[in-house]
């Protein structure tokens, strides 16, 4: 966070914020409900670009994700993206695959791409409905050559990507390095199913940085584990999950061993992108009234840290006490006693904090070695009410810890996601 | 269920119904809520028992489980059990256990009970709140003087030990081997939090027959393996889940190694009592519409099995979509895929059955080697709109199986539990 004073953050207007990618986006009526909503698409790289990628750790895979694993493994440089919402194309057998690919097909053709340029295909939606593809392939045709380099495009690929989501979700950075201007541009989808890992979410970042190829994806996974895996909607995790990461190399400094300081300036500019992202899906929960951030010290480890911030977060009873303005501690603590982690009951800490307030603010103490402090009810009874909050936990056993972003359940959520 | 012709399963009213066991109940206003819900009761046997007993796994354990697991150890006979609802004495430091302590020794004095016969102390409730022990006290006293053989202090009882619970859950069955009458009875409570073992949830069981130590706990853990870890409510656990078994040996007929047949058939009755109990407890979850038996057959190991079907019962997706009666077998998919067990996906049947069928009646499919079959949508959503359905999933990698029974999501639960 040292840095802040080096990045420019602006009002972000999707990729082609970042000089060399245009976008393009159209209605298809892939959901067949008659209206223009926005549902497929491109994302076009004036250049070759090396390319990053994490996707979902299910065990069912869609489509899309299988052939975009494919092209990764072959090292290819990637010209386009095309994505399509409204429709998962998983659990689709081999048409699933046949579609995904004629997608791919398409666009080298409409693009006039050559052999050596990859495209990657995105899809996400309803599970197990094949694609509607004569209108996917007549939308397709179309955006090929409508392809803009204007905030406009930029947009309404953000918008074309989503699903649930009530708004859509872009970042933009830059920053200056030795006169050179590199740009860094994301988007996101995601409202239900976040988590625990990636769950139903798609993010496509774009960057003019040249970044050397054994760096890319390492930071990449990094910046995607503090951010798009730590948030945690409804516990449910999806077959399409894609975070991708573009570079078209355009500026002439290059991330890599040999700048420390470019290295870890770009660093902290992506994970500045993603946490944004990230922070933005989390908001965006469906029907939600309450982001949390959960922050648990003091464990024997990292990853005890994160199991027990995700009991917390994943648990039906303090996610409604939440919704309930209900100070309910004990809830908590249930959830620390289940999540299956080593513990010491009597040097167990607990506050109410301001939302990810990062030790910045005085937390109110719920519990001191255990015991509870019933004089501060009034105290944490307030806090609770804030649609943000933070809950802050140490173990005090370790050094381990890990800070998830959760939100409420509501009657909304079960109302919205009782039928499709 | 060979057996099932040897026994007689009768309309149960508590403990009372077993030789030996006497209860009483009262009202102590445990909740401070000026009504007259009986919220304690007291569980004796005319004869020192041999106990078995299984209790949370929970780090963060109450009071009274503490206790009872000390008793446990020392290898007491047991005289009684005081049980008090409304308060889980749980997070209450040394004064908790001071309190739990005093029910000891209250019913101790007033019981007469020597050195050697054990008290064991059972609370539920809220977390985290001191027990108003002036009241416990003073009903503590009353009913040690009031305990009775009859079918109303056994039902009393039965009441007494709810907090969410809409309606007593009983179950007795009698069998006679050798000319004698060997019964077995069983009380329980829980309703919101159960799984992933035992949470908030508390049996009782008595039996008059004799059993050899060594067999008692081993079959009282393995039975509670099949029926109250085998259900899931919302997925919390908690801080005094406690299932309790005493054995007054009274009839002349030993369970024990020498005979094979009464070994068996005392088997047989103990899962069908704790089977009845833990489908109680699922059919009375909170705001409940629904209950889904979730059999995966076909794992590479039985935990395999087990963790897939927890995946699937506790992916809120899956739950809401039960509770809107929509056949969203994509969901189903997605909650086996990020269960983080071997699968392969080509391989996967699923189908939508009757409720705990055990292949008795003809299972609708959904998927055959990992292919939809969308021309069965119709009859799956009949099944789904059922207030009781199942859910079969066939992996045909191995031979690990498990079934649990799990329940829907609804506007109701969370708004039943988003204050207390």
């Amino acid at each position: 966070m040292q840095n802040d004073f080096l990045y420019e953050i602006y009002k972000p207007n999707g990729l082609t914020d970042v000089p060399g990618f245009k976008c393009a986006a159209t209605s298809c009526d892939i959901r067949s409900q008659n209206n223009q909503r926005l549902d497929l698409a491109l994302i076009y790289s004036d250049y070759p670009c090396n390319v990053a990628a994490v996707f979902t750790q299910s065990k069912i895979v869609a489509a899309p994700v299988t052939l975009s694993k494919e092209s990764l493994q072959q090292k290819e440089l990637v010209k386009a993206i095309v994505v399509n919402s409204g429709n998962a194309n998983a659990c689709n057998g081999d048409q699933g695959l046949r579609d995904a690919r004629e997608m791919i097909e398409i666009s080298k053709r409409e693009l006039g791409l050559g052999e050596k340029d990859a495209v990657l295909v995105c899809s996400t939606g309803r599970i197990g409905r094949p694609l509607p593809m004569e209108k996917i392939d007549k939308g397709l045709v179309s955006i090929c050559h409508q392809l803009k380099y204007t905030q406009q495009a930029g947009k309404e690929t953000a918008m074309a990507i989503l699903t649930s989501d009530t708004k859509e979700k872009m970042a933009s950075i830059r920053f200056n390095y030795q006169g050179e201007s590199i740009y860094l541009s994301g988007i996101a989808k995601g409202a239900g199913m976040i988590q625990p890992n990636m769950a139903t979410m798609l993010a496509f970042i774009a960057t003019n940085a040249r970044i050397e190829n054994s760096f890319f994806q390492d930071l990449l996974e990094k910046s995607v584990n503090k951010s798009f895996n730590a948030i945690s909607v409804d516990g449910d995790a999806s077959t399409n999950d894609s975070v991708i990461a573009l570079s078209n190399g355009q500026s002439k400094a290059t991330v890599s061993g040999k700048s420390e300081f470019l290295l870890e300036i770009f660093r902290a500019a992506l994970d500045r992108l993603t946490a944004e992202l990230a922070e933005k899906i989390v908001s965006d929960g469906e029907c939600i009234t309450k982001v949390v951030s959960i922050t648990v010290e003091g464990a024997q480890k990292d990853k005890d840290a994160e199991k027990i911030a995700r009991s917390i977060g994943n648990s039906l009873l303090v996610k409604t006490s939440w919704y309930g303005n209900d100070p309910n501690w004990g809830r908590i603590l249930a959830a620390v006693g289940y999540a299956g982690v080593e513990i010491q009951e009597s040097k167990i800490d607990l506050f109410y904090d301001s939302f990810r307030s990062l030790g910045k603010d005085q937390p109110t103490p719920v519990i001191l070695n255990g015991t509870s402090l019933p004089k501060n009810q009034q105290a944490w009874s307030k806090l609770v009410e804030k649609p943000r909050f933070g809950i802050l936990l140490k173990l005090n056993i370790g050094l381990g810890k890990f800070q998830l972003l959760a939100n409420d359940l509501t009657e909304g959520y079960v109302n919205f996601n009782k039928s499709e």
